[in-house]
């Protein structure tokens, strides 16, 4: 068993500040009481302890404060992704079985119909019912479960437990070290493990986090200068908005700056390059929903020596390519660790996460003389675009469902802006416009998912099996 | 299933100097050539994996060494005190059923005769026998084993497993912050909780221990007025020692001086003024074997402001006042958390080491209205002396054995250098010298445990049920 974190972390510092958001700010204390509040009326509305529910809302106080409220309930909290369409919502939520959807005010209308819900509003204008908050967790409890993309196209509901996201906290300041001046920076979702996860280490380690609603690269370039923050948390693109500002006005981080976290895709030779030039310390991660944030990071000190690697293993973790018996042999990557999730709900619940404690990445990857590990092949001819995950599957899913499409095949291209971009390849039964193609998809996808460009060919690469070569779908563009 | 500490480090920091004594330093990478070379050394001269080992030897090298090889190999290290005399050290050699005591070539002279031992000399000479080193240590392993003297006066071998000190370690952290450059000076001894915790986080946190031989006040304060090191750890006579040469020199700690951890026993009010002036953060801190160290700890920030006070627990640590309802109310302090030793070995394996999961320390306690825990007695009696623990049950069972005595009665007194000192009230059979009751205490306790003053008296101060009442003892001086 294991603290309460909210509570424990009120008891130790109080009077620190836990929390800014957009000018206002939470003492650890404060923020003990809010949530303890919120646990109590959700409660008065129905939501009984250790019930499954799910959040759908931006990154803002509230959405904390109703958060640590469902954490206080020890409540298994399905994180929403406010990106995606409401059908794509109601998959999760329907998949979830959960007995209440906790909605901001403002994404009521990305609700699917006929789904319970609570805005924040009513919650937080409710009454108490006073309850019994449990000063301890199991380590085994499920704090939040996130949706992730897998091979076949439908997403899978991961569980994250205490466990998993103590041992990813706690192993990463293993690697970073802690001062109790350290102030992190969100402007990554909160229903992404990369935002989620600045909550759990504040209230590990004490240390405030500086929420932005948005992404703002002209505001968080300033927090860089001036001092304002220590840890910022991006995925390239962002770091490159940042970089562009600091450029422009020649600018360079605070001596007081410690670390720039880059997850989400490997981070061009040429960012880093201009992020040295700036000051910033780049720390380049792989991680994943699985996994509850990093498995392996690179220091900043090696980020030019070893361009493309994503480093070596957090403390706690293991790291194994499959089948290789040497250096630079390419293989599946596998994790083991602490933090790696013990297993999927919903329509996925009986499928195991892990074979012998091995969690199977289905990216291909190599570790070099020196021990660092570098991500050849993403799982599944994934596609990360602005630091979102895209299944070529899934998305092939929806353009099959379309009545003039016989076959589809989705790949992700180089993009200057966003990394990569999906584009289609479709093969038709009958007439259709690709514009139609792509207004049919937006009903079904969320925006970042659907296709850029869409191409109508005579017929797909695929092997003597007949199944699909998504790699060699670039091929027909030359 | 965590990573072998060793290994893992030398992985992740290879190059990063580990440890440093008397002039020569070891890297990571070192730190594990060497003591895998050790394990198949141990394995080579019969030592076989997970078997249970004495280890005796001064605060060197050589030691840790040692120790680390029989890490690899997986074996429960009982860590023997040689401040012990030969009879002490046969009882916890015996009770532990150890199959071989590795023992540095200087301390032969203090083992029992009949005992199975390896000198530290014949290992290092030895062939070695290749053998696989598990890369991964269970969380209930057991790595060490420390003798603590209980009520009865029978010392007890304390099981500290891996998740004891790895949670022990992080939790630390979590409390003090961390950076790559901590030096860790290390002056205790390896052989107490205090000293091989240090160790512990060395490997967790990958930074340097700056070992002593001894304990060396005027190297030690240049240490810290040069910024060679960042952390000492030390108790009350240390750290007034250390002040001592401070004052004299005028001297102040360097600024990149981070802290003093100040355990076994209260800090003077006066020692803490004057290492303020002197610009030395200190620590103070409640822990015990059974807690695999620190329990609570107090922020030197509050040093002056909660003077008495233990601090608050560390973040995985709770802290309960048995039968006190709210603050300022004395009861048992009772210590849950995974810090908490699993139980006892020998004679005393059958005694549960918790109830509900809660130790019950036997010390006295309350906790104020903010949650700062203070230490009112320490568990039967106890004597804290320079920081080593004397039971007075212990003592009055040796006196006992000497045909002259019929009644004895043990406390501590306050003395200005080692914090307390232990003082014997005796009822006579026959007519003794007081000089030949030490003389006969020196024969069969560590030196330290001797009575620095015997007094003989007409009776012992008792309760109605007869039972001796040693906080009455004192007052026969008056």
């Amino acid at each position: 068993m294991y603290p309460n974190w909210i509570l424990q972390r009120a008891y130790l510092t109080p009077n620190r500040i836990g929390l800014s958001f957009e000018g206002n700010h939470w003492t650890f204390e404060e923020i003990k009481k809010i949530s303890v509040k919120r646990a109590e009326q959700l409660k008065s509305l129905g939501i009984d302890k250790g019930s499954r529910v799910a959040v759908l809302g931006e990154n803002d106080s509230s959405l904390i404060f109703i958060m640590y409220g469902c954490m206080h309930l020890q409540c298994e909290m399905v994180l929403l992704n406010r990106k995606l369409t409401t059908n794509e919502l109601a998959y999760q939520i329907n998949d979830a079985q959960v007995s209440m959807v906790l909605v901001n005010d403002n994404d009521l209308s990305l609700l699917p119909e006929d789904v319970n819900y609570l805005r924040f509003s009513e919650i937080e204008n409710s009454d108490c019912k006073p309850i019994e908050i449990s000063r301890e967790w199991p380590l085994q409890q499920t704090i939040s479960i996130m949706y992730t993309s897998g091979t076949t196209g439908f997403p899978k509901g991961v569980r994250q437990t205490v466990e998993n996201h103590q041992s990813s906290a706690v192993a990463s300041v293993l690697n970073i070290g802690l001062s109790e001046k350290d102030v992190w920076l969100c402007a990554v979702p909160l229903f992404h493990i990369s935002g989620f996860s600045i909550l759990v280490r504040s209230l590990l380690y004490g240390n405030e986090v500086k929420l932005y609603r948005k992404f703002d690269h002209v505001q968080i370039a300033e927090d860089i200068v001036f001092g304002r923050v220590t840890n910022v948390s991006v995925v390239a693109v962002m770091l490159e908005r940042i970089l562009h500002i600091l450029e422009e006005r020649n600018q360079k981080a605070s001596p007081s700056f410690k670390l720039i976290l880059a997850g989400g895709g490997p981070i061009p030779k040429d960012y880093l390059i201009r992020a040295e030039q700036r000051g910033l310390k780049v720390l380049q991660t792989y991680g994943m929903t699985e996994t509850s944030s990093q498995t392996a990071t690179l220091p900043a000190e090696d980020a030019l020596r070893k361009i493309g690697s994503a480093g070596k293993p957090l403390f706690f973790n293991q790291i194994k390519i499959l089948g290789a018996d040497g250096p630079y042999q390419e293989g599946e990557i596998c994790i083991r660790g602490p933090h790696v999730t013990p297993g999927y709900i919903g329509r996925y619940e009986v499928k195991p996460s892990t074979e012998d404690g091995w969690l199977h990445t289905g990216d291909i990857g190599y570790v070099d003389n020196e021990g660092y590990l570098y991500v050849v092949d993403r799982r599944s001819d994934l596609i990360i675009s602005g630091g979102e995950n895209i299944y070529p599957a899934e998305v092939e899913n929806v353009l099959m469902g379309h009545p003039a499409i016989k076959e589809a095949g989705v790949c992700g291209v180089e993009d200057a802006t966003w990394g990569q971009v999906p584009v289609a390849f479709i093969v038709l039964k009958k007439d259709v416009s690709p514009d139609e193609i792509k207004e049919y998809c937006l009903q079904h996808l969320a925006k970042y998912k659907v296709p850029k460009e869409v191409y109508v060919v005579d017929a797909l690469p695929r092997n003597a099996s007949n199944k699909l070569l998504r790699r060699k779908l670039k091929e027909l563009l030359s």
